[in-house]
């Protein structure tokens, strides 16, 4: 299929819809339409109604984009497509183990409507009319005369839309669905089915009169391919274990004596109903539904099946054909000597980071966390020598699936068994990813959590500090003696300085500038803490007693940046006028100063060069 | 299973080696070692010897990791294990076709010794008996005399080491084989055999008796979930489509009348021996070899049974239960407003970028490029307004696959259709992820490609400059008055450094400044282009003629890093006496230099700061 051709029906022309997968969509369309081959169902004589020229494709992504071609929104009913649905259902209603043991789970090799049990006289699998008339007897046991509804509003969360049933099509189910009834019969004989069979079939044929579109059958697809979370609503409308086995029935049996050549050959689990529709779920992919009523032999619509054959072998899609690179989750790697905590540090801290760096080992993570890189991550920690504290930040990390967070909860477990603290960053403690390393975890008490990594690094310094004996007096005062801004003056020069000082003190949590405003002073931080941040919201710098801040005022005639105190602060605040007066009658100390302030800025230029540079951002 | 206690065989004390796959393997080995159900196979005599306390694991990753635990080395006969990698040498050697005509795939229900041949009088599928002497038979008519050798040749470069032949197990099946004789001969009957029965047999008894070991089938499993690249070699060893078949296969008939069961349950396809081994594949994730000669009526090792559930229940790790979200794979996408190259601009440069910065687009691209990621980046695109230049960004990308790399390359022509120029970055044309590309993309003349993004961004801001009639005369030279290092100096200032410089010329690619040197002087660049370069390697600045480098000599006494001409370079080097000398005679200009200074350093700062944002690295 050449969907490269500048006159495929998407023209170039319209950009805001232009996509190849769009542009590929559309060329199936377009091809296969000319396809007249097979004829509409008619032992259901309303089914023979259908227009047989009705062709419609739609592809739902697993971000919820959904894309439509053709006669994508003409209902049809749903028929042998919502076998797996009621299926996952019942899994989850009834539990695994009632259901596993009234339906079986292998092959049959035979035709969809064999009325063939196997050898314990239960149905060979849910995918063959025996199987799907023993599930919705299990719906009726559990439901009663709710079944119905409860069916029909999980089919409609798994579509994300309120769907009904078509009445004619219903009437001509149940007035000509003898062979069904004969299926009935024989799995009551068995003991598979209890209740009256009339009310179970009663409920099959409901089902499967549902009205669907080709735009449902994908976004249900999707659904199926998303873990039992509906991708558009965003909705888990089933439980993982029910879809993942949902799959496999349907990977091994949905496409009837067909299957092993489906899974070979496209490699897509599937299931396709008389009524014209066919879905194909890829999962951790994408969700396919196509309508067209004209049926093959097999009862499959056929060209539906080359929208399918053709998707998978176009762009090379099997589900057995994946391959993922485990490393490119750790995107950084480094102990925090080569990225320090953006705290401002007084020199006797600095002297003890630069000797216990190494017990803080910092690994910036990326995209999903699989089983695959949590292993990868669970080896390249134990490669170097033990820290004593590990910092994950996982602020870039969109989700952790199921076993990655299982085999993560058993590494944190591992890491405390050689008393190694766990930090985790960039996660809070509602986000998804949060839960699902704690439905693993049972104690929780070793674990801390920062939204942010450099509040997670400060805290790790803060940690060693005191652990090594260098913990600082939070309460220390500092003198303008102490500010590098002022290193180099002489005492008589501090002296004048400070007599032009007014002393300001804030409450914790105090806005002390803002963003935009004129820059009129400098501050010299006498004792607290306070913390720059951009307007933005993302933090710049935290700023210590001994520090400046508000210094730009000496090159920007505006605050860049808002500051914060952290806690209760007390700061020198000299004006600018008369810092500037102060300066030019002593230009030695106006260049003194600068050369200081060049430094500072020097210094937190690397400072940002070498976190760029641990993240390959050259 | 408890893998969290402390007194599992993987002590605390042993951090090297501690990571929780290897403990939950070791816990599995030291659970279902006690498990003495079932019998050792004696139907070939040979094989009745085996030692059935033996057992081993181990799990490769496909990363190459291999674990192992237990009896990992001892060496057993690959038996049935040998079907599906003789399938796939079939199907690379002969043709799909030629293979696909000889072998059904569709499950039979049988067990593995069936006689029976379906409707057409083919084998049903290639995992039984009878497929696997029909697989042995087109070997033996593609190689002749050499399928022996083929066939250990590439069971041993799946497994990563040389293997050979137990010629006592080869002996004894050869004096006992008589069912596959009596296969051998209804194959023949039929035609799907067209050797002589006996030289078919000698291939596949040969084939049968080659010697593996747990740790060997691991790998081989991996190289299968790899999709035929092993993990711990690197080899490409069979093609894809043959790799994905092969799985297909397993996955449909690899467990004989067990299968649907075996994918319900456990969810990895895997295959078998009599010789006591099992090996199981999942796809991108791992694969596993196991050892123990116990087997249970199926003819299935009972304890590697019992590995391969608690690996798919532990961690619910199930081929059809997957999750990825592809909208990871964006780092970072902005124009170049936010982020523009590190080459210092003259000011009406500036304003040009100020006006076009919207005509190029930069996204930042991460991990794995699969079909869903590729697919989430063409409706990114397309959602905003069409840029006159795109940039992809690959430095971060370990991986394009397949599929993905098709819709890439369908989306480069997409953007072609509307005039859009694709720049690709971090990518050299060596790389895999160039081929990868590229293998799909007929015209290469539209792709433009930079190792560094740095680069890209530079050259679309040339491009964008000379379309919108901003390019710069790249002879043009500067005078002092155009560095803003001197900016607010006087005519008289200016003239009096001057005198001071010397004029120096540099030869294209001449390193003017080398890290680590003692700062001397401060070079003015007059004309050319240098850039500077840190000792990691990482590009930090390009500077243009009116610009200054080594400025840093005002702060710092030794060179933070290298310098290089681009292209003939003119400069003006004032040494730094001379310098401070000057700046001490003129206090205010010494001030006002150091004022420029931090400017500078400021900027400087802010870019670094705004690149950190956009990869949310703070």
């Amino acid at each position: 299929m050449d969907i490269t051709q500048k006159d495929s029906i998407q023209g170039p022309g319209n950009w805001a819809a232009s996509t190849p997968l769009l542009r590929f969509l559309n060329a199936c369309h377009n091809d296969f339409i000319a396809d007249n081959n097979g004829e509409v169902a008619n032992y259901i004589p309303e089914l023979g109604k259908a227009n047989p020229g009705h062709f419609g494709i739609s592809l739902a992504t697993l971000d919820g984009h959904v894309y439509e071609t053709g006669d994508s929104r003409v209902p049809f009913t749903i028929q042998s497509i919502s076998k797996p649905f009621v299926f996952a259902l019942a899994l989850d209603r009834l539990g695994a183990e009632r259901v596993e043991r009234t339906i079986g789970v292998e092959p049959s090799g035979d035709p969809f409507n064999s009325i063939r049990l196997n050898s314990e006289n239960r149905p060979f699998n849910p995918m063959v009319n025996a199987g799907a008339i023993a599930c919705s007897g299990l719906m009726l046991e559990a439901e009663g005369e709710a079944a119905v509804e409860a069916i029909r509003d999980t089919f409609s969360r798994f579509a994300g839309r309120k769907l009904d049933v078509d009445e004619a099509v219903y009437a001509s189910e149940t007035s000509s669905g003898d062979r069904n009834r004969a299926i009935g019969y024989l799995l009551r004989n068995s003991g598979v089915i209890r209740q009256d069979v009339g009310k179970v079939l009663d409920v099959y044929f409901r089902q499967c009169s549902v009205l669907v579109t080709a735009r449902d059958a994908a976004i249900m697809a999707a659904t199926l391919a998303n873990r039992g979370s509906n991708p558009v609503t965003g909705e888990q409308v089933i439980t993982p274990y029910a879809i993942s086995r949902t799959l496999s029935v349907m990977t091994s049996s949905g496409m009837y004596d067909y299957a092993g050549e489906w899974i070979y050959r496209v490699g897509i689990p599937a299931k396709s109903g008389v009524g014209g529709g066919i879905l194909a779920a890829l999962p951790a992919r994408l969700g396919l539904g196509s309508y067209s009523p004209r049926l093959d032999p097999h009862g499959n619509s056929v060209r539906g099946i080359k929208v399918c054959e053709a998707l998978s072998s176009h762009y090379g899609l099997h589900m057995l054909s994946r391959s993922d690179d485990s490393r490119n989750s750790v995107i950084a790697d480094y102990d925090i000597g080569k990225s320090s905590s953006r705290r401002s540090r007084r020199p006797h801290e600095r002297k003890f980071m630069a000797a216990y760096h190494r017990d803080v080992r910092v690994l910036e993570l990326v995209g999903t966390l699989s089983f695959s890189s949590v292993d990868y991550i669970s080896r390249r920690l134990s490669g170097g020598p033990p820290p004593q504290l590990v910092i994950l930040d996982l602020r870039r990390v969109a989700e952790i699936t199921p076993p990655g967070a299982r085999l993560l909860a058993e590494q944190f477990q591992e890491l405390t068994n050689f008393d190694i603290t766990v930090v985790l960053s960039g996660i809070d403690r509602t986000s998804p990813q949060w839960k699902s390393i704690t439905d693993w975890t049972a104690d929780l008490s070793h674990l801390r959590n920062f939204p942010l990594l450099d509040d997670a690094i400060e805290w790790a310094e803060d940690l060693i500090l005191h652990r090594h004996g260098g913990a600082v007096d939070a309460v220390e005062t500092a003198e303008l003696s102490d500010q590098p801004l002022l290193a180099g003056l002489t005492a008589k020069d501090l002296k004048k300085l400070a007599s032009l000082a007014v002393t300001r003190k804030y409450e914790p949590g105090e806005k002390i500038i803002a963003a935009g405003e004129p820059a009129t002073s400098i501050f010299f931080l006498k004792s607290g803490v306070v913390h720059v941040r951009s307007p933005s919201g993302m933090r710049l710098m935290t700023n210590t007693a001994g520090t400046a801040f508000g210094e730009m005022a000496l090159l920007e005639t505006h605050r860049p940046a808002d500051i914060y105190a952290d806690g209760a602060v007390t700061a020198l605040d000299v004006t600018l006028s008369d810092f500037e007066r102060y300066r030019s009658e002593n230009p030695d100390v106006g260049e003194q100063i600068m050369r200081n302030l060049a430094h500072l800025l020097a210094d937190r230029l690397m400072l940002a060069n070498a976190k760029l540079n641990l993240l390959a951002a050259y």
